[in-house]
């Protein structure tokens, strides 16, 4: 569906607002359904909020867009600042955009502040793509933990799907944990490198490699050019060293020009290849079952430590607990178990 | 101190039982101060107990225990079944054991069974080793989970130390999650590998390659010696692309005969190498606090998940609601939330 900002639907969402001025939840439901650029932006301002008041709201979006079962291909990108993700993004969306697809942009990016802007916040980086009617770019969600950024991050790509875009794009920072992260939540991870000085796994967090579907050598130009394909003929001889994936997909390396536009087609070549075999196989529905899975134990196991350390008997106790273990005045058992029932003898919170 | 079965300790140990014939915990702490091998025995085995009523006891050791600050270096041993690591810890141990060295063999087996013997439970693949005054084998727990066996190693290591075994090396069975296991409550850590058809980490879980501090090639004997040497280099060179370690160690890679003897003596120059710059440096000591605190929350939240799963409303909503977050009937943070909400709901359990 064509997105029109003056269609009626917008005057509609802007004219039904309940007191406190937000929209009504029915209205945004309806339209991400229809694909409305403008109701899901603001759906996802309730998901990336912080007030308790949005989280059942929120919630209830989440569960309504999940009931859509939409087919789609979520693909995270990964590499280090300056390997040119942001340049890749724009050359691959452009291109998909041009097929027909529907493409959404998402980011993963625990350190970005609201006032700095995140790695998509400036949008100028991806200008042509921004513009593009069939593509929806989304900053990071400001101001959260990896946690909180990841927790929303996997709730907007339902938002998404369920307004129509069945391509999903992930981008990773590339520093500390948000590759791991941004793994769990797509069905094909790739990781962008660049042709360094003979030492081509240098700098790149280590088990990153583990993780790639996919490994591009980009930059793959001008003077250049010689040493991205070094680079790929090492980098895959390191990968041959690992055994292959449980799923049996065997990562692929190439190299990439994403500024002059080589090597991209291949590269969705084969995420499209991997997306048919692992279909076929039954891999790419088992893999997202039990992402599902892992989120809610995840979910469920954060909560409960959450739970735990914000109580204020503990809050109080922990430090000199941690204290006397490091110091080996107290085994680490022993000590989580007296500090556990420091709760548990509070009279009124007696378990059942 | 020497070991002496017939001290006239042993005879007090034998005596002075309480009513249901066990030792009396001050006895065996005394014993295990002077190095008795059989109180060090009797007390492992009632910090292996699943006993309740042991718990206690147990907990009063281990606490005494800690009080002996002893110096010590903890070596973790790792490598699939069949590379020879009993091999390789039997002309170790003898090695070190004629350098004067107290030495104690604990093994990190989570899937031995008493019925089957442990992986160490056969001590005739240690035969000359087991017989040597210096040296204390001791099997992996039985019966355990990997945490439960975890977390028995690390306070058996505690009680070694104590009765003055200043050299521990702790074998793990090379398959699962073990490897990780024992990499988090040892100061060094050694893998070893035969060398292949020019594949050398085939069948090695990923990652371990990245937490060994050295890499011995075993086998390199007979016609298996050019292949030894082949496989360093490999090994030497994949190794190469990952940055150093937090600190500073660069992997050493190396080609040994556990069987011949040879390589041994330049593993135990690495280990002592390395034990002597991470001391300068404060690392080995920082290491050891960093694992002491990582045991402390790893065991309470281990815990808190354990009180959680094991509560009768759980183990009946449990099941339902990871069904619909599989079927993607609900998201899996609102099942994680209207979980919990469950406990929190029951009147008698309300939060203080």
């Amino acid at each position: 569906m064509a997105i029109n900002k003056n269609s009626p639907f917008v005057g509609r969402l802007n004219a039904k607002r309940n007191r406190k001025n937000e929209p009504v939840v029915d209205d945004l439901i309806s339209g991400i359904f229809r694909g409305d650029k403008v109701a899901l932006a603001r759906s996802l301002t309730l998901i990336e909020s912080t007030l308790p008041e949005h989280f059942k709201k929120a919630e209830e979006i989440v569960e309504r867009c999940l009931e859509s079962k939409t087919d789609s291909i979520r693909i995270g990108i990964t590499g280090v600042p300056g390997v040119g993700k942001s340049t890749f993004i724009e050359t691959l969306g452009t291109l998909l955009a041009s097929q027909g697809h529907k493409i959404a942009v998402l980011a993963v990016d625990p350190t970005s502040k609201r006032s700095k802007g995140s790695i998509l916040g400036d949008k100028t980086r991806m200008e042509t793509l921004s513009k593009n009617e069939r593509v929806f770019i989304r900053p990071s969600p400001s101001g959260q933990t990896l946690g909180g950024v990841a927790r929303k991050t996997r709730e907007s790509i339902i938002l998404c799907e369920a307004a129509g875009y069945s391509i999903i794009l992930v981008e990773t920072v590339g520093v500390g944990q948000s590759e791991t992260t941004v793994h769990g939540m797509v069905d094909f991870f790739l990781l962008l490198i660049l042709a360094g000085a003979g030492d081509e796994l240098q700098g790149i967090k280590r088990g990153i490699f583990e993780m790639a579907d996919a490994i591009a050598v980009n930059k793959a130009d001008g003077t250049n050019l010689k040493n991205a394909r070094i680079a790929e003929i090492e980098v895959s001889k390191a990968m041959h060293l690992y055994p292959p994936k449980k799923n049996g997909w065997r990562p692929k390396v190439l190299h990439i020009s994403a500024i002059e536009d080589i090597g991209v087609k291949k590269i969705w070549k084969i995420i499209s290849d991997y997306t048919i075999a692992q279909k076929l196989s039954g891999s790419f529905l088992e893999k997202r079952k039990q992402q599902n899975r892992d989120w809610f134990f995840e979910s469920l196991e954060n909560q409960l430590k959450s739970d735990f350390y914000t109580h204020k008997i503990i809050q109080e106790a922990l430090e000199p607990f941690v204290q006397k273990v490091v110091a080996n005045e107290i085994s680490p058992f022993s000590a989580a178990r007296q500090l556990i029932a420091l709760i548990k003898a509070v009279p009124n919170s007696r378990k059942s």
